[in-house]
């Protein structure tokens, strides 16, 4: 980036919102993937004007920008492949308020998302989106890769719970799309089109979010049993018989040794599969639900199961669940981590595939995740630099990808393509459909500019 | 419409689908709205490859094409302006799979809706999408239009429950969108941007549909108000205390006495306003809040409250409130009708307004919708050859355009633009937004051949 380029954008978003130090830089240069590239300049963002004068400088002069929230993606989407500028959103992170006549909520995009939970919840109200990353992830960075999260068995992804959307386009101008009302079609839907465009068509500035009542009552069961695919099959059969949960998790083995070091002795490491399972309503309904859903479990083969005590032994349960992911280095210095989903029923031919492929490969694999979805994080634990270890790891990721498209699954579920799954991309999207995708891409980003690289 | 390129079409097509009787072409010249313009030729689909094979010869040779489902859009949607050829999607109309494991079922567009309710149904489960025409208005249309109706208080639109699409580009690629899981973020949403884009985008020709278990139990209630103001605030009040029924719809006195030419003697026409609201969910939680509602209501100064004694009252109860439409006729040859959305607490406003315009312009006005969404059916009924009475009312239409944009609303809920709502697109849309909305198009329809001259 030259003097003059690098003056032009420094005036363009102020003074004291440029950065170049090296230290600045560093800090932005990697996220939860293992990428990691120096970008040549930080922008913190304090308001929509300011992305819009650094969005026609960085569009006339040719300059990358890749937007960024709380750099928890874990398919690299926030990582600035081509340098150029790092836009970090964190700072701008007022809930501008919270609607309880009308449920909705209009918040910028560098709120954390569990402060987010926090402040509907303190007025009775419910915003379901809930990554596992929520106690430091951005409700834009949520809305880019459109996370979801173990709630979305009942109540959907973040895409459901986007109304409307202010953002700045890659070329300066600044847009509202969608309402702040129950329904609205005037127009095309560009607000869904961004909301899991992974940051690459626009950088969105503000959102209204609809939010719902918090349910009256919550019961949290864990459902133990001795084999993983008896458990497969039990969240097969609890979406046959018409029973939706809020929740349907599920951790393999491994996964419960990760988690229970969170919960030291609480969590039975011997056991092949746990499920915890939500279900919430009012408090009569919550009850009903709760019992139906034991009964069942222990009519598929539970060896145990537990309706938790108290709202803080739910809580506890819930922090030892999203501390599996990191709790994963235990048992390889890296990690290859995917979140293919297929259709519900078909988890325990997913199960089986995963067993296979583990004694073919002799490699570390641990898998939980969203199975009330057929959402399954995947992983492979490893050390990279072992070459074999490593062409074995992703013969198996390509093997289940493939076993999960036939299925007639998809590759992602809510980590999105970043850098990390674009070997893989066209093995689910066909030629025109991508050709359609970067016509859009052009339509909104027609120097290319934002967020270059990502997805294709 | 030269010869040659008349053959091209047939050749196309196939002789068996191609059409171009003046009896044909007048069939097909006009919708609900009030537009009428004969098209140069009807297509009656069979196929995705026939349509593809229509699209590549249509692109060609610059023909326009308007897909058309049952016609019953209000705003002009299928109405062929340009001419060229209407493709009549009505013979498409196969169920092709239910997956009860999944909850998920695959059809195509020309199933009418009230069809595929009764089919799934038939198997305890359940697709909320139902707007007043789903006696004879078909999936596909209802797609393109996001069509809305009454459950959306508690289950949403049409866009909620699209997974994923085959179509057909305007140049003629078949494509796949979305996924038929629970969950899928690889690429850009191009089932969403489809879905809501009245057909201008892309001819769909199947579906994957998120199905849900079918509620266990439903509570019709009907509750009569002497005021209408207060029916209104009553809906806000609902909204406020948390209660989600899955409909709140409502109908001002002239509705009421529309509605009771289906149900006569059993509807209040004397009254100033009734609601007919439904919960469901199991059966004691359906009792349990159908009485919160009661109370609710009649603490707000309800003048009656009645529950539906049987699943009977409660179908004649429905088929009431869908005949008023067609029932508005008896107060006057022609009807200006919009569907305006504001934030769920503005009601009373709008009811406030809706007065004062009746006032203002002594034309005979109906209201009635889906008040839990605020999303409300404006009705003027008029002879549109007075042409006092005509200027007054697009003086009326505008005033209350411009009331709900102010109040943060929307102009359509579920109606879309199409030709009718037109010129007032850029009431609500800007520029900016309008031009993407034209480089979309243009990805999507280089040629402009596909329902040319609708929204914009």
């Amino acid at each position: 980036m030259g003097r003059q380029v690098r003056e032009s954008l420094r005036r363009a978003v102020g003074e004291k919102a440029f950065f170049d130090s090296e230290a600045d830089r560093f800090l932005y240069s990697y996220d939860t993937s293992s990428r990691k590239v120096l970008p040549d300049a930080v922008v913190r963002a304090e308001n929509a004007e300011q992305i819009a004068a650094l969005m026609a400088v960085a569009t006339r002069h040719g300059i990358p920008v890749t937007p960024r929230g709380g750099g928890s993606g874990t398919t690299g989407g926030s990582v600035p492949v081509d340098g150029g500028v790092v836009l970090v959103m964190s700072g701008m992170n007022r809930i501008l308020s919270v609607d309880m006549d009308n449920l909705v909520a209009r918040a910028e995009p560098g709120v954390i998302t569990g402060d987010f939970h926090r402040a509907v919840e303190a007025k009775g109200l419910f915003y379901p989106p809930d990554p596992a990353s929520s106690a430091f992830c951005t409700l834009g960075g949520n809305l880019a890769e459109c996370a979801g999260g173990p709630r979305a068995v009942k109540y959907g992804v973040t895409r459901d719970y986007v109304l409307g959307l202010e953002a700045v386009l890659p070329t300066g101008e600044l847009i509202r799309t969608g309402v702040q009302t129950a329904k609205g079609v005037v127009g095309y839907d560009l607000t869904r089109l961004i909301v899991g465009s992974e940051g690459t068509l626009a950088v969105i500035t503000s959102m209204n979010l609809k939010l719902l009542p918090l349910p009256e009552s919550v019961k949290t069961l864990t459902v133990v049993f001795d084999e993983m695919a008896r458990a497969a099959e039990t969240v097969s059969e609890i979406i046959r018989r018409g029973l939706i949960p809020r929740t349907i998790e599920y951790m393999d083995q491994a996964a419960i040794v990760c988690a229970e070091t969170r919960m030291p002795g609480e969590l039975p490491v011997d056991a092949g599969a746990m499920l915890i399972i939500e279900v919430d309503g009012r408090k009569a309904e919550a009850i009903a639900m709760a019992e139906d859903v034991a009964l069942l479990c222990q009519s598929m083969g539970a060896r145990e199961v537990k309706v938790a005590a108290s709202e803080d032994e739910a809580a506890r349960l819930w922090a030892a669940r999203k501390a599996i992911s990191p709790a994963l280095f235990r048992y390889g210095p890296h990690k290859i981590n995917e979140d293919i989903v297929v259709p519900r029923s078909k988890i325990p031919d997913v199960v089986e595939k995963i067993r296979e492929l583990k004694e073919k490969t002799r490699l570390m694999m641990v898998s939980f995740g969203h199975a009330g979805d057929g959402n399954i994080h995947f992983n492979i634990m490893l050390d990279k630099k072992d070459a074999s270890a490593l062409r074995r790891a992703h013969w198996a990721v390509e093997e289940l990808f493939r076993f999960t498209l036939a299925l007639g699954g998809t590759l992602s579920g809510e980590h999105g393509v970043g850098l990390s799954k674009q070997a893989y991309f066209d093995m689910e999207i066909g030629p025109e459909e991508k050709a359609l995708m970067l016509r859009l891409k052009k339509a909104f980003d027609p120097a290319g500019i934002l967020n270059p690289h990502k997805i294709f």
